[in-house]
């Protein structure tokens, strides 16, 4: 299969990455960032999460943070919510697109939402149903696709079977999450072809984290199945809940650099995309993890 | 292609990687550093360099680490240098192989050594010549492969006429060297395929910098060109002189733990090499800029 004619990314940055950033980042600078994003041609920008501020505290400004932006024409501004009460709060913020997140981890899902892989999924049905009702198209991310920090590894299997269902609940995209960052190019590939057996290729979007510094070469393994929708975040902020000093998601200009570099457009313009990275890295009070804000800084 | 059956790593990282970096590691500390890669199943360890400690005052002290190490047996030694005079010093110093360079860009040798790529081969004469009369090995190195600090683009056809060149004049091996770790995917398999036109590709190596973050993808779009021999530095230690800021050599431990998670044997105990890179952390007296060592850092 040839390269993709074209590759969204999917801008994380303002929510899985400062979510996971000990710094408050305030709303307003939180707005300003999304502005950022969009005027360097990002067209996806994750934008918060209505979850509870006594779990993450990071991203109790969302709605302050929706209210605040200037909404570009062409531009989606999903948020992440976990439950109904999430959904509804997403709607009265005039939000279009949601996500909803699902384990392939058995281990995972009880630990970090303390319930089954089938419970969780049975919790989406009122949320499908209501993001249904209200025009809201909600994405379904999977986590733990190439391994979990409590159960080790993840059968591909099990990894198929939670995205078809997201999928046919309605998630008109999943995204394939690597939230340890453990994977490697090849298990990266069989699972992705593994996916893309039961879930349309074009329906489906990967989510790689840089732990172990393998997220470019997952990337890079997959791009010839058909992949064309990639989730990352300015900066490559975030680090991992689960390995101390990690970096985080993969950083958007270094996915750019490479895609670019592969004559794969993405309509972003690189060097704005590194200005709005050196903002985040004053926002965050600490240099940024990306290797190209370091190789261009000074 | 399939996959490579086995890589071989040439670690790097006691002379390409602590050449550049600023602190200037006592020979006692080099060799217990080779020492101790040899240890964790390094089997080809570049070991220092006999040029002038005017010009890279990192490597005077090449005599002693040479006198100071355990030579392991099936351990290789090699070291760098320049000119028949260093190739006198390194047969001195008991070395049974040597690496000679020369670069793919005419304006980087002119501003890097001071005369053209041709001059440059034609120097290399007599050094081959004594290295075969004493019966040592030696290997080149191509710079600028992916790209030159100072004149750009670097066409395929010049890294494929130069690598020829010195495999025809009796280099074993040839290194590939993407200097200023421009390259992406595409590219560095384009250029790789057009050398193995000219240079069996069991005698091709790769010798990639992460400057900004590409390199594991880049040698991950070769592996399925043959290439089996790959040149990294333990910590990704080294930094890059075009590129303040920026890392250097894609780190050791990054790149063994894509290859073992790819099913690749190198032969190394990654858990020793991590070891040694907490080592060379020490001993430059900062953090080594290797996504494995943050992540598994306390």
């Amino acid at each position: 299969m040839p390269l993709p004619d074209r590759v969204t990314i999917v801008e994380v940055g303002p929510r899985d990455g400062l979510q996971n950033e000990k710094a408050v980042v305030p709303a307003a600078t939180k707005a300003e960032l999304i502005d950022r994003l969009a005027e360097a041609g990002c067209t996806v920008i994750e934008a918060g999460a209505f979850v509870s501020p006594k779990w993450v505290p990071q991203m109790a400004g969302t709605p302050e943070v929706l209210a605040a932006i200037h909404r570009k024409p062409g531009v989606r501004y999903p948020v992440l919510v976990p439950n109904l009460k999430g959904l509804e709060a997403a709607i009265a913020a005039r939000c279009d697109e949601v996500a909803v997140f699902a384990s392939a981890s058995e281990a995972f899902s009880q630990k970090n939402i303390n319930c089954s892989i089938a419970e969780s999924l049975e919790r989406f049905e009122p949320v499908m149903e209501r993001a249904r009702e209200a025009g809201v198209k909600v994405r379904g991310y999977v986590s733990c696709v190439l391994g979990c920090p409590y159960q080790g590894d993840v059968p591909v299997g099990d990894v198929a079977a939670v995205s078809r269902r997201l999928h046919e609940m309605g998630c008109f995209e999943v995204s394939l999450g690597d939230t340890i960052g453990r994977g490697t190019p090849g298990a990266a590939r069989a699972m992705t072809a593994a996916v893309a057996e039961v879930v349309p290729v074009g329906a489906l979007a990967l989510h790689f984290h840089d732990t172990y510094g393998q997220a470019l070469a997952n990337i890079h393994a997959c791009l010839e199945l058909g992949i064309s929708v990639l989730d990352s975040a300015v900066g490559g902020v975030g680090g991992c809940p689960y390995a101390k000093g990690a970096t985080g998601n993969v950083a958007t200009e270094d996915l750019v650099y490479m895609l670019h570099g592969m004559g794969i457009p993405t309509g972003i313009n690189l060097a704005a995309l590194l200005e709005v990275s050196r903002f985040v890295s004053d926002a965050i009070g600490r240099p940024v993890p990306s290797h190209l804000a370091a190789a261009t800084a000074a």
